[in-house]
């Protein structure tokens, strides 16, 4: 009856196996790389595992991702196969994710980034915009974090549209779904928020094709995974003046690669990995939850279905 | 029976009495520079008048004030006595000042200003903070403005605060009254938004004393008026660390000059008056209801109180 921890950051992983003993004292919780009997491990708790570091284990009974996303797990080619994926969510994690993309939806919204480049030239620049009533804007995937967000861009006034593979109805929200719903998704949207996860269908959505869609002179926000950008699309739309910024949370390679070019750009803010990150305190609760009824009955709400992808 | 426009600005002017002159044919309208006959003015529709230019208006019925505030009217020294004081509010106000509120709360605690000198050095610099539901945020004035601004921020989850010269009732958040319940107010708040207005109660209240009261490394956002900021107060509080950051929308002299010590200051985000304007178009159709209610009744809702100064 044992639980690995497999976290890129060795001190991350020291925390995390402390933070669960405590939370699970019935269990031998260790750094996957200190597994005394690989034959006993039941739960892997992974953040972007090594290739091939679950194979080990036979008698895996469930992987739990410590995040929302699954793709950093299906990532691995040797992938126990047929173990389930349990992805940690919840209210910490929605709460952090709307912050975020209200936050960066407000700051293209009313130009917070131009009235910034003035006052670095001591100028007073008044640019006023439209009211948020009459500006669009659209959620890409609207599961766990897209809904909440889709639904405070609502309420704040916005009005606001959103994307996904089923149809879905939230309230202030006008839905779209599938590859048919997507150009009237797109069409008038001024900023568009991505929220998908990456699966084969999503990667590289963010592309030319999809930028020349949207309203003229729009923004773009990703918080997803940066593999659902196509890097040079964007710079290409920006540099031609078809968007007018971008807020990137994630990225192909993180942390992002200090001679990139979107560090320099001056309609890119670059933020790093941190539009919603589960607390750590909360997470364990969470994982320890997930873990225990799992054990128990065999299930739990928040299992990926890894064929879809996520 | 005509109406006066003395706006600072000549094409401004033009625009606002091009627009009542389609709303009201039936009125002669001016700006108050052109004015054919002082005697036959009824009304005089302001924005920072200049000291004096009210007088020859002896018939004079009301002031219209081009905005939520009433102290650039009442600044004129030589201002006619016991005229009304119409001030001009409405949905969009209300609605692009919740938007400035929440855009600038959400930036000062989600630690974007960090993030973004972080950039500047192409440095990959995470900040985690706790979620808002930890973060308290202060709003003094809970008048049109300010009761909707904090409503809009608890509903983001902020633990929201408000205080208010009268005891105010607003759902989710906490409401203190007078100088009785400022200290209980500002005890715990790290985020202190200005809503008030300008009087000789609230002239000077954002100082050192005030700092002092809030949680350490806290902000300030100032949306109200540029005196209600001791400026000397608030270079020292963040040169000394006591506060984080501010975010400054008014100034005591508008456009803040060039050699302003505000401008360069890495802590101070400085906008150019632009929290909240009221649209041109809602503008003109609420002043022009505003004069042709007042003028059937004798009155309307949005008569000030000039003695009490807002
Ligand atoms: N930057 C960060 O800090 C951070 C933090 C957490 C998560 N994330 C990312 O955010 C992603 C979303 O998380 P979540 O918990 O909201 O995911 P989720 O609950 O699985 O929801 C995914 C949504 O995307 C839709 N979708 C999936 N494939 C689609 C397709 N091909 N076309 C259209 N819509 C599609 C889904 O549609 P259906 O509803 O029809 O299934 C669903 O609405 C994660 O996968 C992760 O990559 C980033
Ligand atoms: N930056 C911008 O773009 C912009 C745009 C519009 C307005 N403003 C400024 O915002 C100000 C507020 O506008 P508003 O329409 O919300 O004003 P309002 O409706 O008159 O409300 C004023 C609020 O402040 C409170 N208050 C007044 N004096 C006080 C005192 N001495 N102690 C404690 N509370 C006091 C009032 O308390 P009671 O409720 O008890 O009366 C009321 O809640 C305006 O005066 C203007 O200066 C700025």
């Amino acid at each position: 009856m044992s639980i690995v921890i497999s976290v890129p950051v060795r001190e991350k992983t020291e925390w995390w196996c402390q933070a669960l003993r405590e939370l699970m004292p019935e269990w031998d919780i260790h750094p996957i790389e200190d597994c005394p009997d690989p034959r006993a491990v039941e739960y892997c708790v992974v953040w972007r595992p090594e290739t091939g570091c679950m194979k080990p284990f036979v008698n895996l009974k469930a992987i739990v991702s410590l995040g929302a996303g699954i793709d950093h797990v299906l990532a691995d080619a040797e992938l126990p196969e047929g173990v389930p994926i349990i992805r940690t969510v919840g209210t910490d994690l929605t709460q952090r994710m709307k912050e975020y993309v209200v936050l960066h939806a407000l700051r293209h919204h009313r130009a917070l980034p131009e009235i910034q480049a003035a006052q670095q030239r001591h100028q007073w620049h008044p640019v006023i915009v439209p009211p948020a009533t009459s500006r669009r804007v659209g959620v890409m995937g609207l599961g766990n974090l897209g809904a909440v967000a889709a639904q405070a861009l609502a309420t704040l006034g916005f009005q606001t549209v959103g994307w996904s593979r089923s149809p879905k109805e939230i309230a202030g929200v006008t839905t779209y779904a599938g590859s048919e719903g997507f150009d009237a998704f797109l069409a008038g949207t001024e900023i568009l928020v991505c929220l998908l996860p990456l699966t084969e269908a999503t990667r590289g959505i963010l592309n030319a094709e999809t930028f020349s869609r949207l309203a003229p002179k729009g923004a773009v926000i990703n918080a997803a995974r940066g593999a659902h950008l196509v890097d040079d699309d964007l710079l290409t739309a920006l540099d031609d003046g078809q968007l007018a910024g971008a807020t990137l949370d994630v990225f192909h390679l993180e942390p992002l690669p200090a001679e990139h070019p979107f560090w320099d750009h001056p309609k890119i803010t670059v933020t790093p990995h941190i539009a919603s990150q589960i607390d750590a305190p909360t997470g364990s609760r969470i994982v320890a939850a997930n873990i225990r009824a799992f054990a128990k009955t065999g299930t739990v709400a928040d299992i990926a279905d890894a064929a879809r992808g996520y």
